[in-house]
């Protein structure tokens, strides 16, 4: 099976330039005292379409021949990686076909509009979503691209660290939230080859490890009834996300959903950061492990901020 | 009397060098087909303290000579320029005294206290802020700072405009919130002497506008019962900052709180920025004002982001 290079992750770099933003570094002294280390925020929260899902969609996208993509792409997806594909198409000018669950909440629905694709709705189990999605792409002809276990894809969101470490070459530890894993794996990729004594973190929640059981067994475990309000951890590893993260990872830390909405409630008050829960989960694995990570130099990437601003988590928690 | 000119404003920017964050200036297509112009953030919701108000109290901070600055320093504030002067003091090493309302919100209480500042409460009254003052500066011998009726402090918040334009010097229009008119006179002040016919706005709470009610029949009008959720937006303007207003300043636009939400929460949406109600006002003015200022190049000093996060001024005003 072949497996994204570093390589890949320049030339996908090449391909997102003046297309994707080369989103900003921030950091924090105030956060940094709370954390005792030094904390370099990619804030992928401001990459077009408000999540790094952009970079691995537009490099995917860009990698088809004219000839394939001209009856365009397909994806199932409820979250950020289809509002990316949805904006990568349209600035392709070829059709996006999305397989939405019909619980999609109406503020993502209609981001996915906004971008001119077009949504056909299903039962939210996979099963609904796999043999919808096998209709629409049998019927438009449509390519599929996977929102993670996808070659280009993965070597698309490989650039958010690339370029962070370009910025900041003393950077001696990495961390990304893990889901399906497309994120993990390009960044652990783009970092091991820049540095390789480089320390390379996931960030999973409690209520969702089925990476850190894989990662740490060895042996592929799907999630099943994932419990977390991290809506973006919430799938399975793929055939190729699992092997870059066993060779590339160095470990998995899982937190609790209370540590991740404290933690998430922090970035919004000290650094002003609108993030969504999964970036949060990043920031709290290492807040968990603060200890062991003393005076590191710890970049993190900022998955993204699209979530509901009339329901904040903590503002389940708190008695008012 | 002697009101700050360019040259007061670019001496604060020495003075402010490597002690304020040089803010971040940001830009998003989305919002800019939203408005049918070009605008440019001015992030000082990213500014030490979370707000503009740490550029004007770290300046004046520093004007003092060090026999007048030994006793300490002394303002009455509910707000950001509370914290923003703790902060200042802290850094120079002197003591600062603090008069709160005892109303004042135990987030911001506890903002002031951690800059190691002495907090004197008060009854939440104009007289017994400034009662309490005059007790507290005459037991302690401190150097009473007002908020805005200063001149360091204006020329201290004249630094952010002045960044914005030397950054962006083809931005046509400019627009800050007006208070107590710290942030505004001092924006004027720099954006007339860089540009002579940029068109300098400012944005006011419709259930507020004493600014505006001035700077239109050209009479001082008190800040009276006001009743708006731009907490930073208050007070009645000042003996230095109504003339300076009444100059410099092209337009007051003032807009209802309703206005103010949406917009708001659209700046959390897209531009995952957390932005207190007052920056809201100044962006919601141009919002109101979109036909005439169509394809505009505006920038918007975004004040700070110190906010209550529990209670989202939209959480109240939607049925859910």
């Amino acid at each position: 099976m072949k497996l994204p290079q570093f390589s890949d992750i320049i030339s996908a770099s090449e391909v997102l330039k003046g297309f994707a933003h080369r989103t900003p570094v921030l950091t924090s002294r105030m956060i940094d005292d709370i954390f005792s280390c030094n904390l370099y925020f990619k804030c992928e929260n401001f990459q077009r379409a408000g999540a790094f899902k952009f970079r691995g969609a537009f490099n995917s996208v860009s990698n088809l021949d004219d000839q394939s993509a001209a009856k365009g792409v397909a994806t199932h997806s409820s979250g950020n990686f289809a509002q990316a594909l949805a904006l990568a198409a349209k600035m392709r000018n070829i059709p996006a076909y999305i397989v939405m669950p019909e619980t999609a909440p109406k503020a993502k629905v209609n981001a996915v509009k906004g971008y001119g694709a077009n949504i056909t709705f299903c039962k939210p189990t996979l099963e609904a979503r796999e043999s919808t999605l096998d209709n629409v792409v049998a019927e438009t002809g449509a390519v599929f691209l996977h929102p993670y276990d996808n070659f280009h894809v993965i070597a698309g969101q490989g650039t958010s660290a690339f370029e962070l470490l370009t910025d900041f070459p003393d950077i001696d530890t990495i961390i990304a939230p893990v889901g399906g894993g497309g994120l993990i794996s390009g960044t652990a990729t783009a970092a091991k080859a820049m540095r390789h004594d480089i320390n390379v973190l996931a960030g999973e929640p409690q209520g969702a490890d089925d990476a850190y059981r894989s990662f740490t067994t060895g042996e592929f475990v799907a999630s099943v009834n994932p419990n977390t309000i991290a809506d973006g951890l919430l799938t399975s590893l793929g055939k190729l996300t699992f092997p870059i993260i066993r060779e590339k990872v160095d470990s998995v830390i899982t937190v609790p959903d209370e540590i991740t909405i404290e933690i998430m409630k922090l970035i919004f008050e000290r650094m002003k950061l609108v993030i969504e829960p999964s970036s949060a989960v990043a920031v709290a694995a290492i807040y968990s492990q603060k200890e062991a990570l003393k005076d590191r130099k710890i970049g993190i990437i900022i998955s993204g901020g699209n979530l509901d601003l009339d329901n904040l988590p903590w503002q389940n928690n708190i008695v008012k």
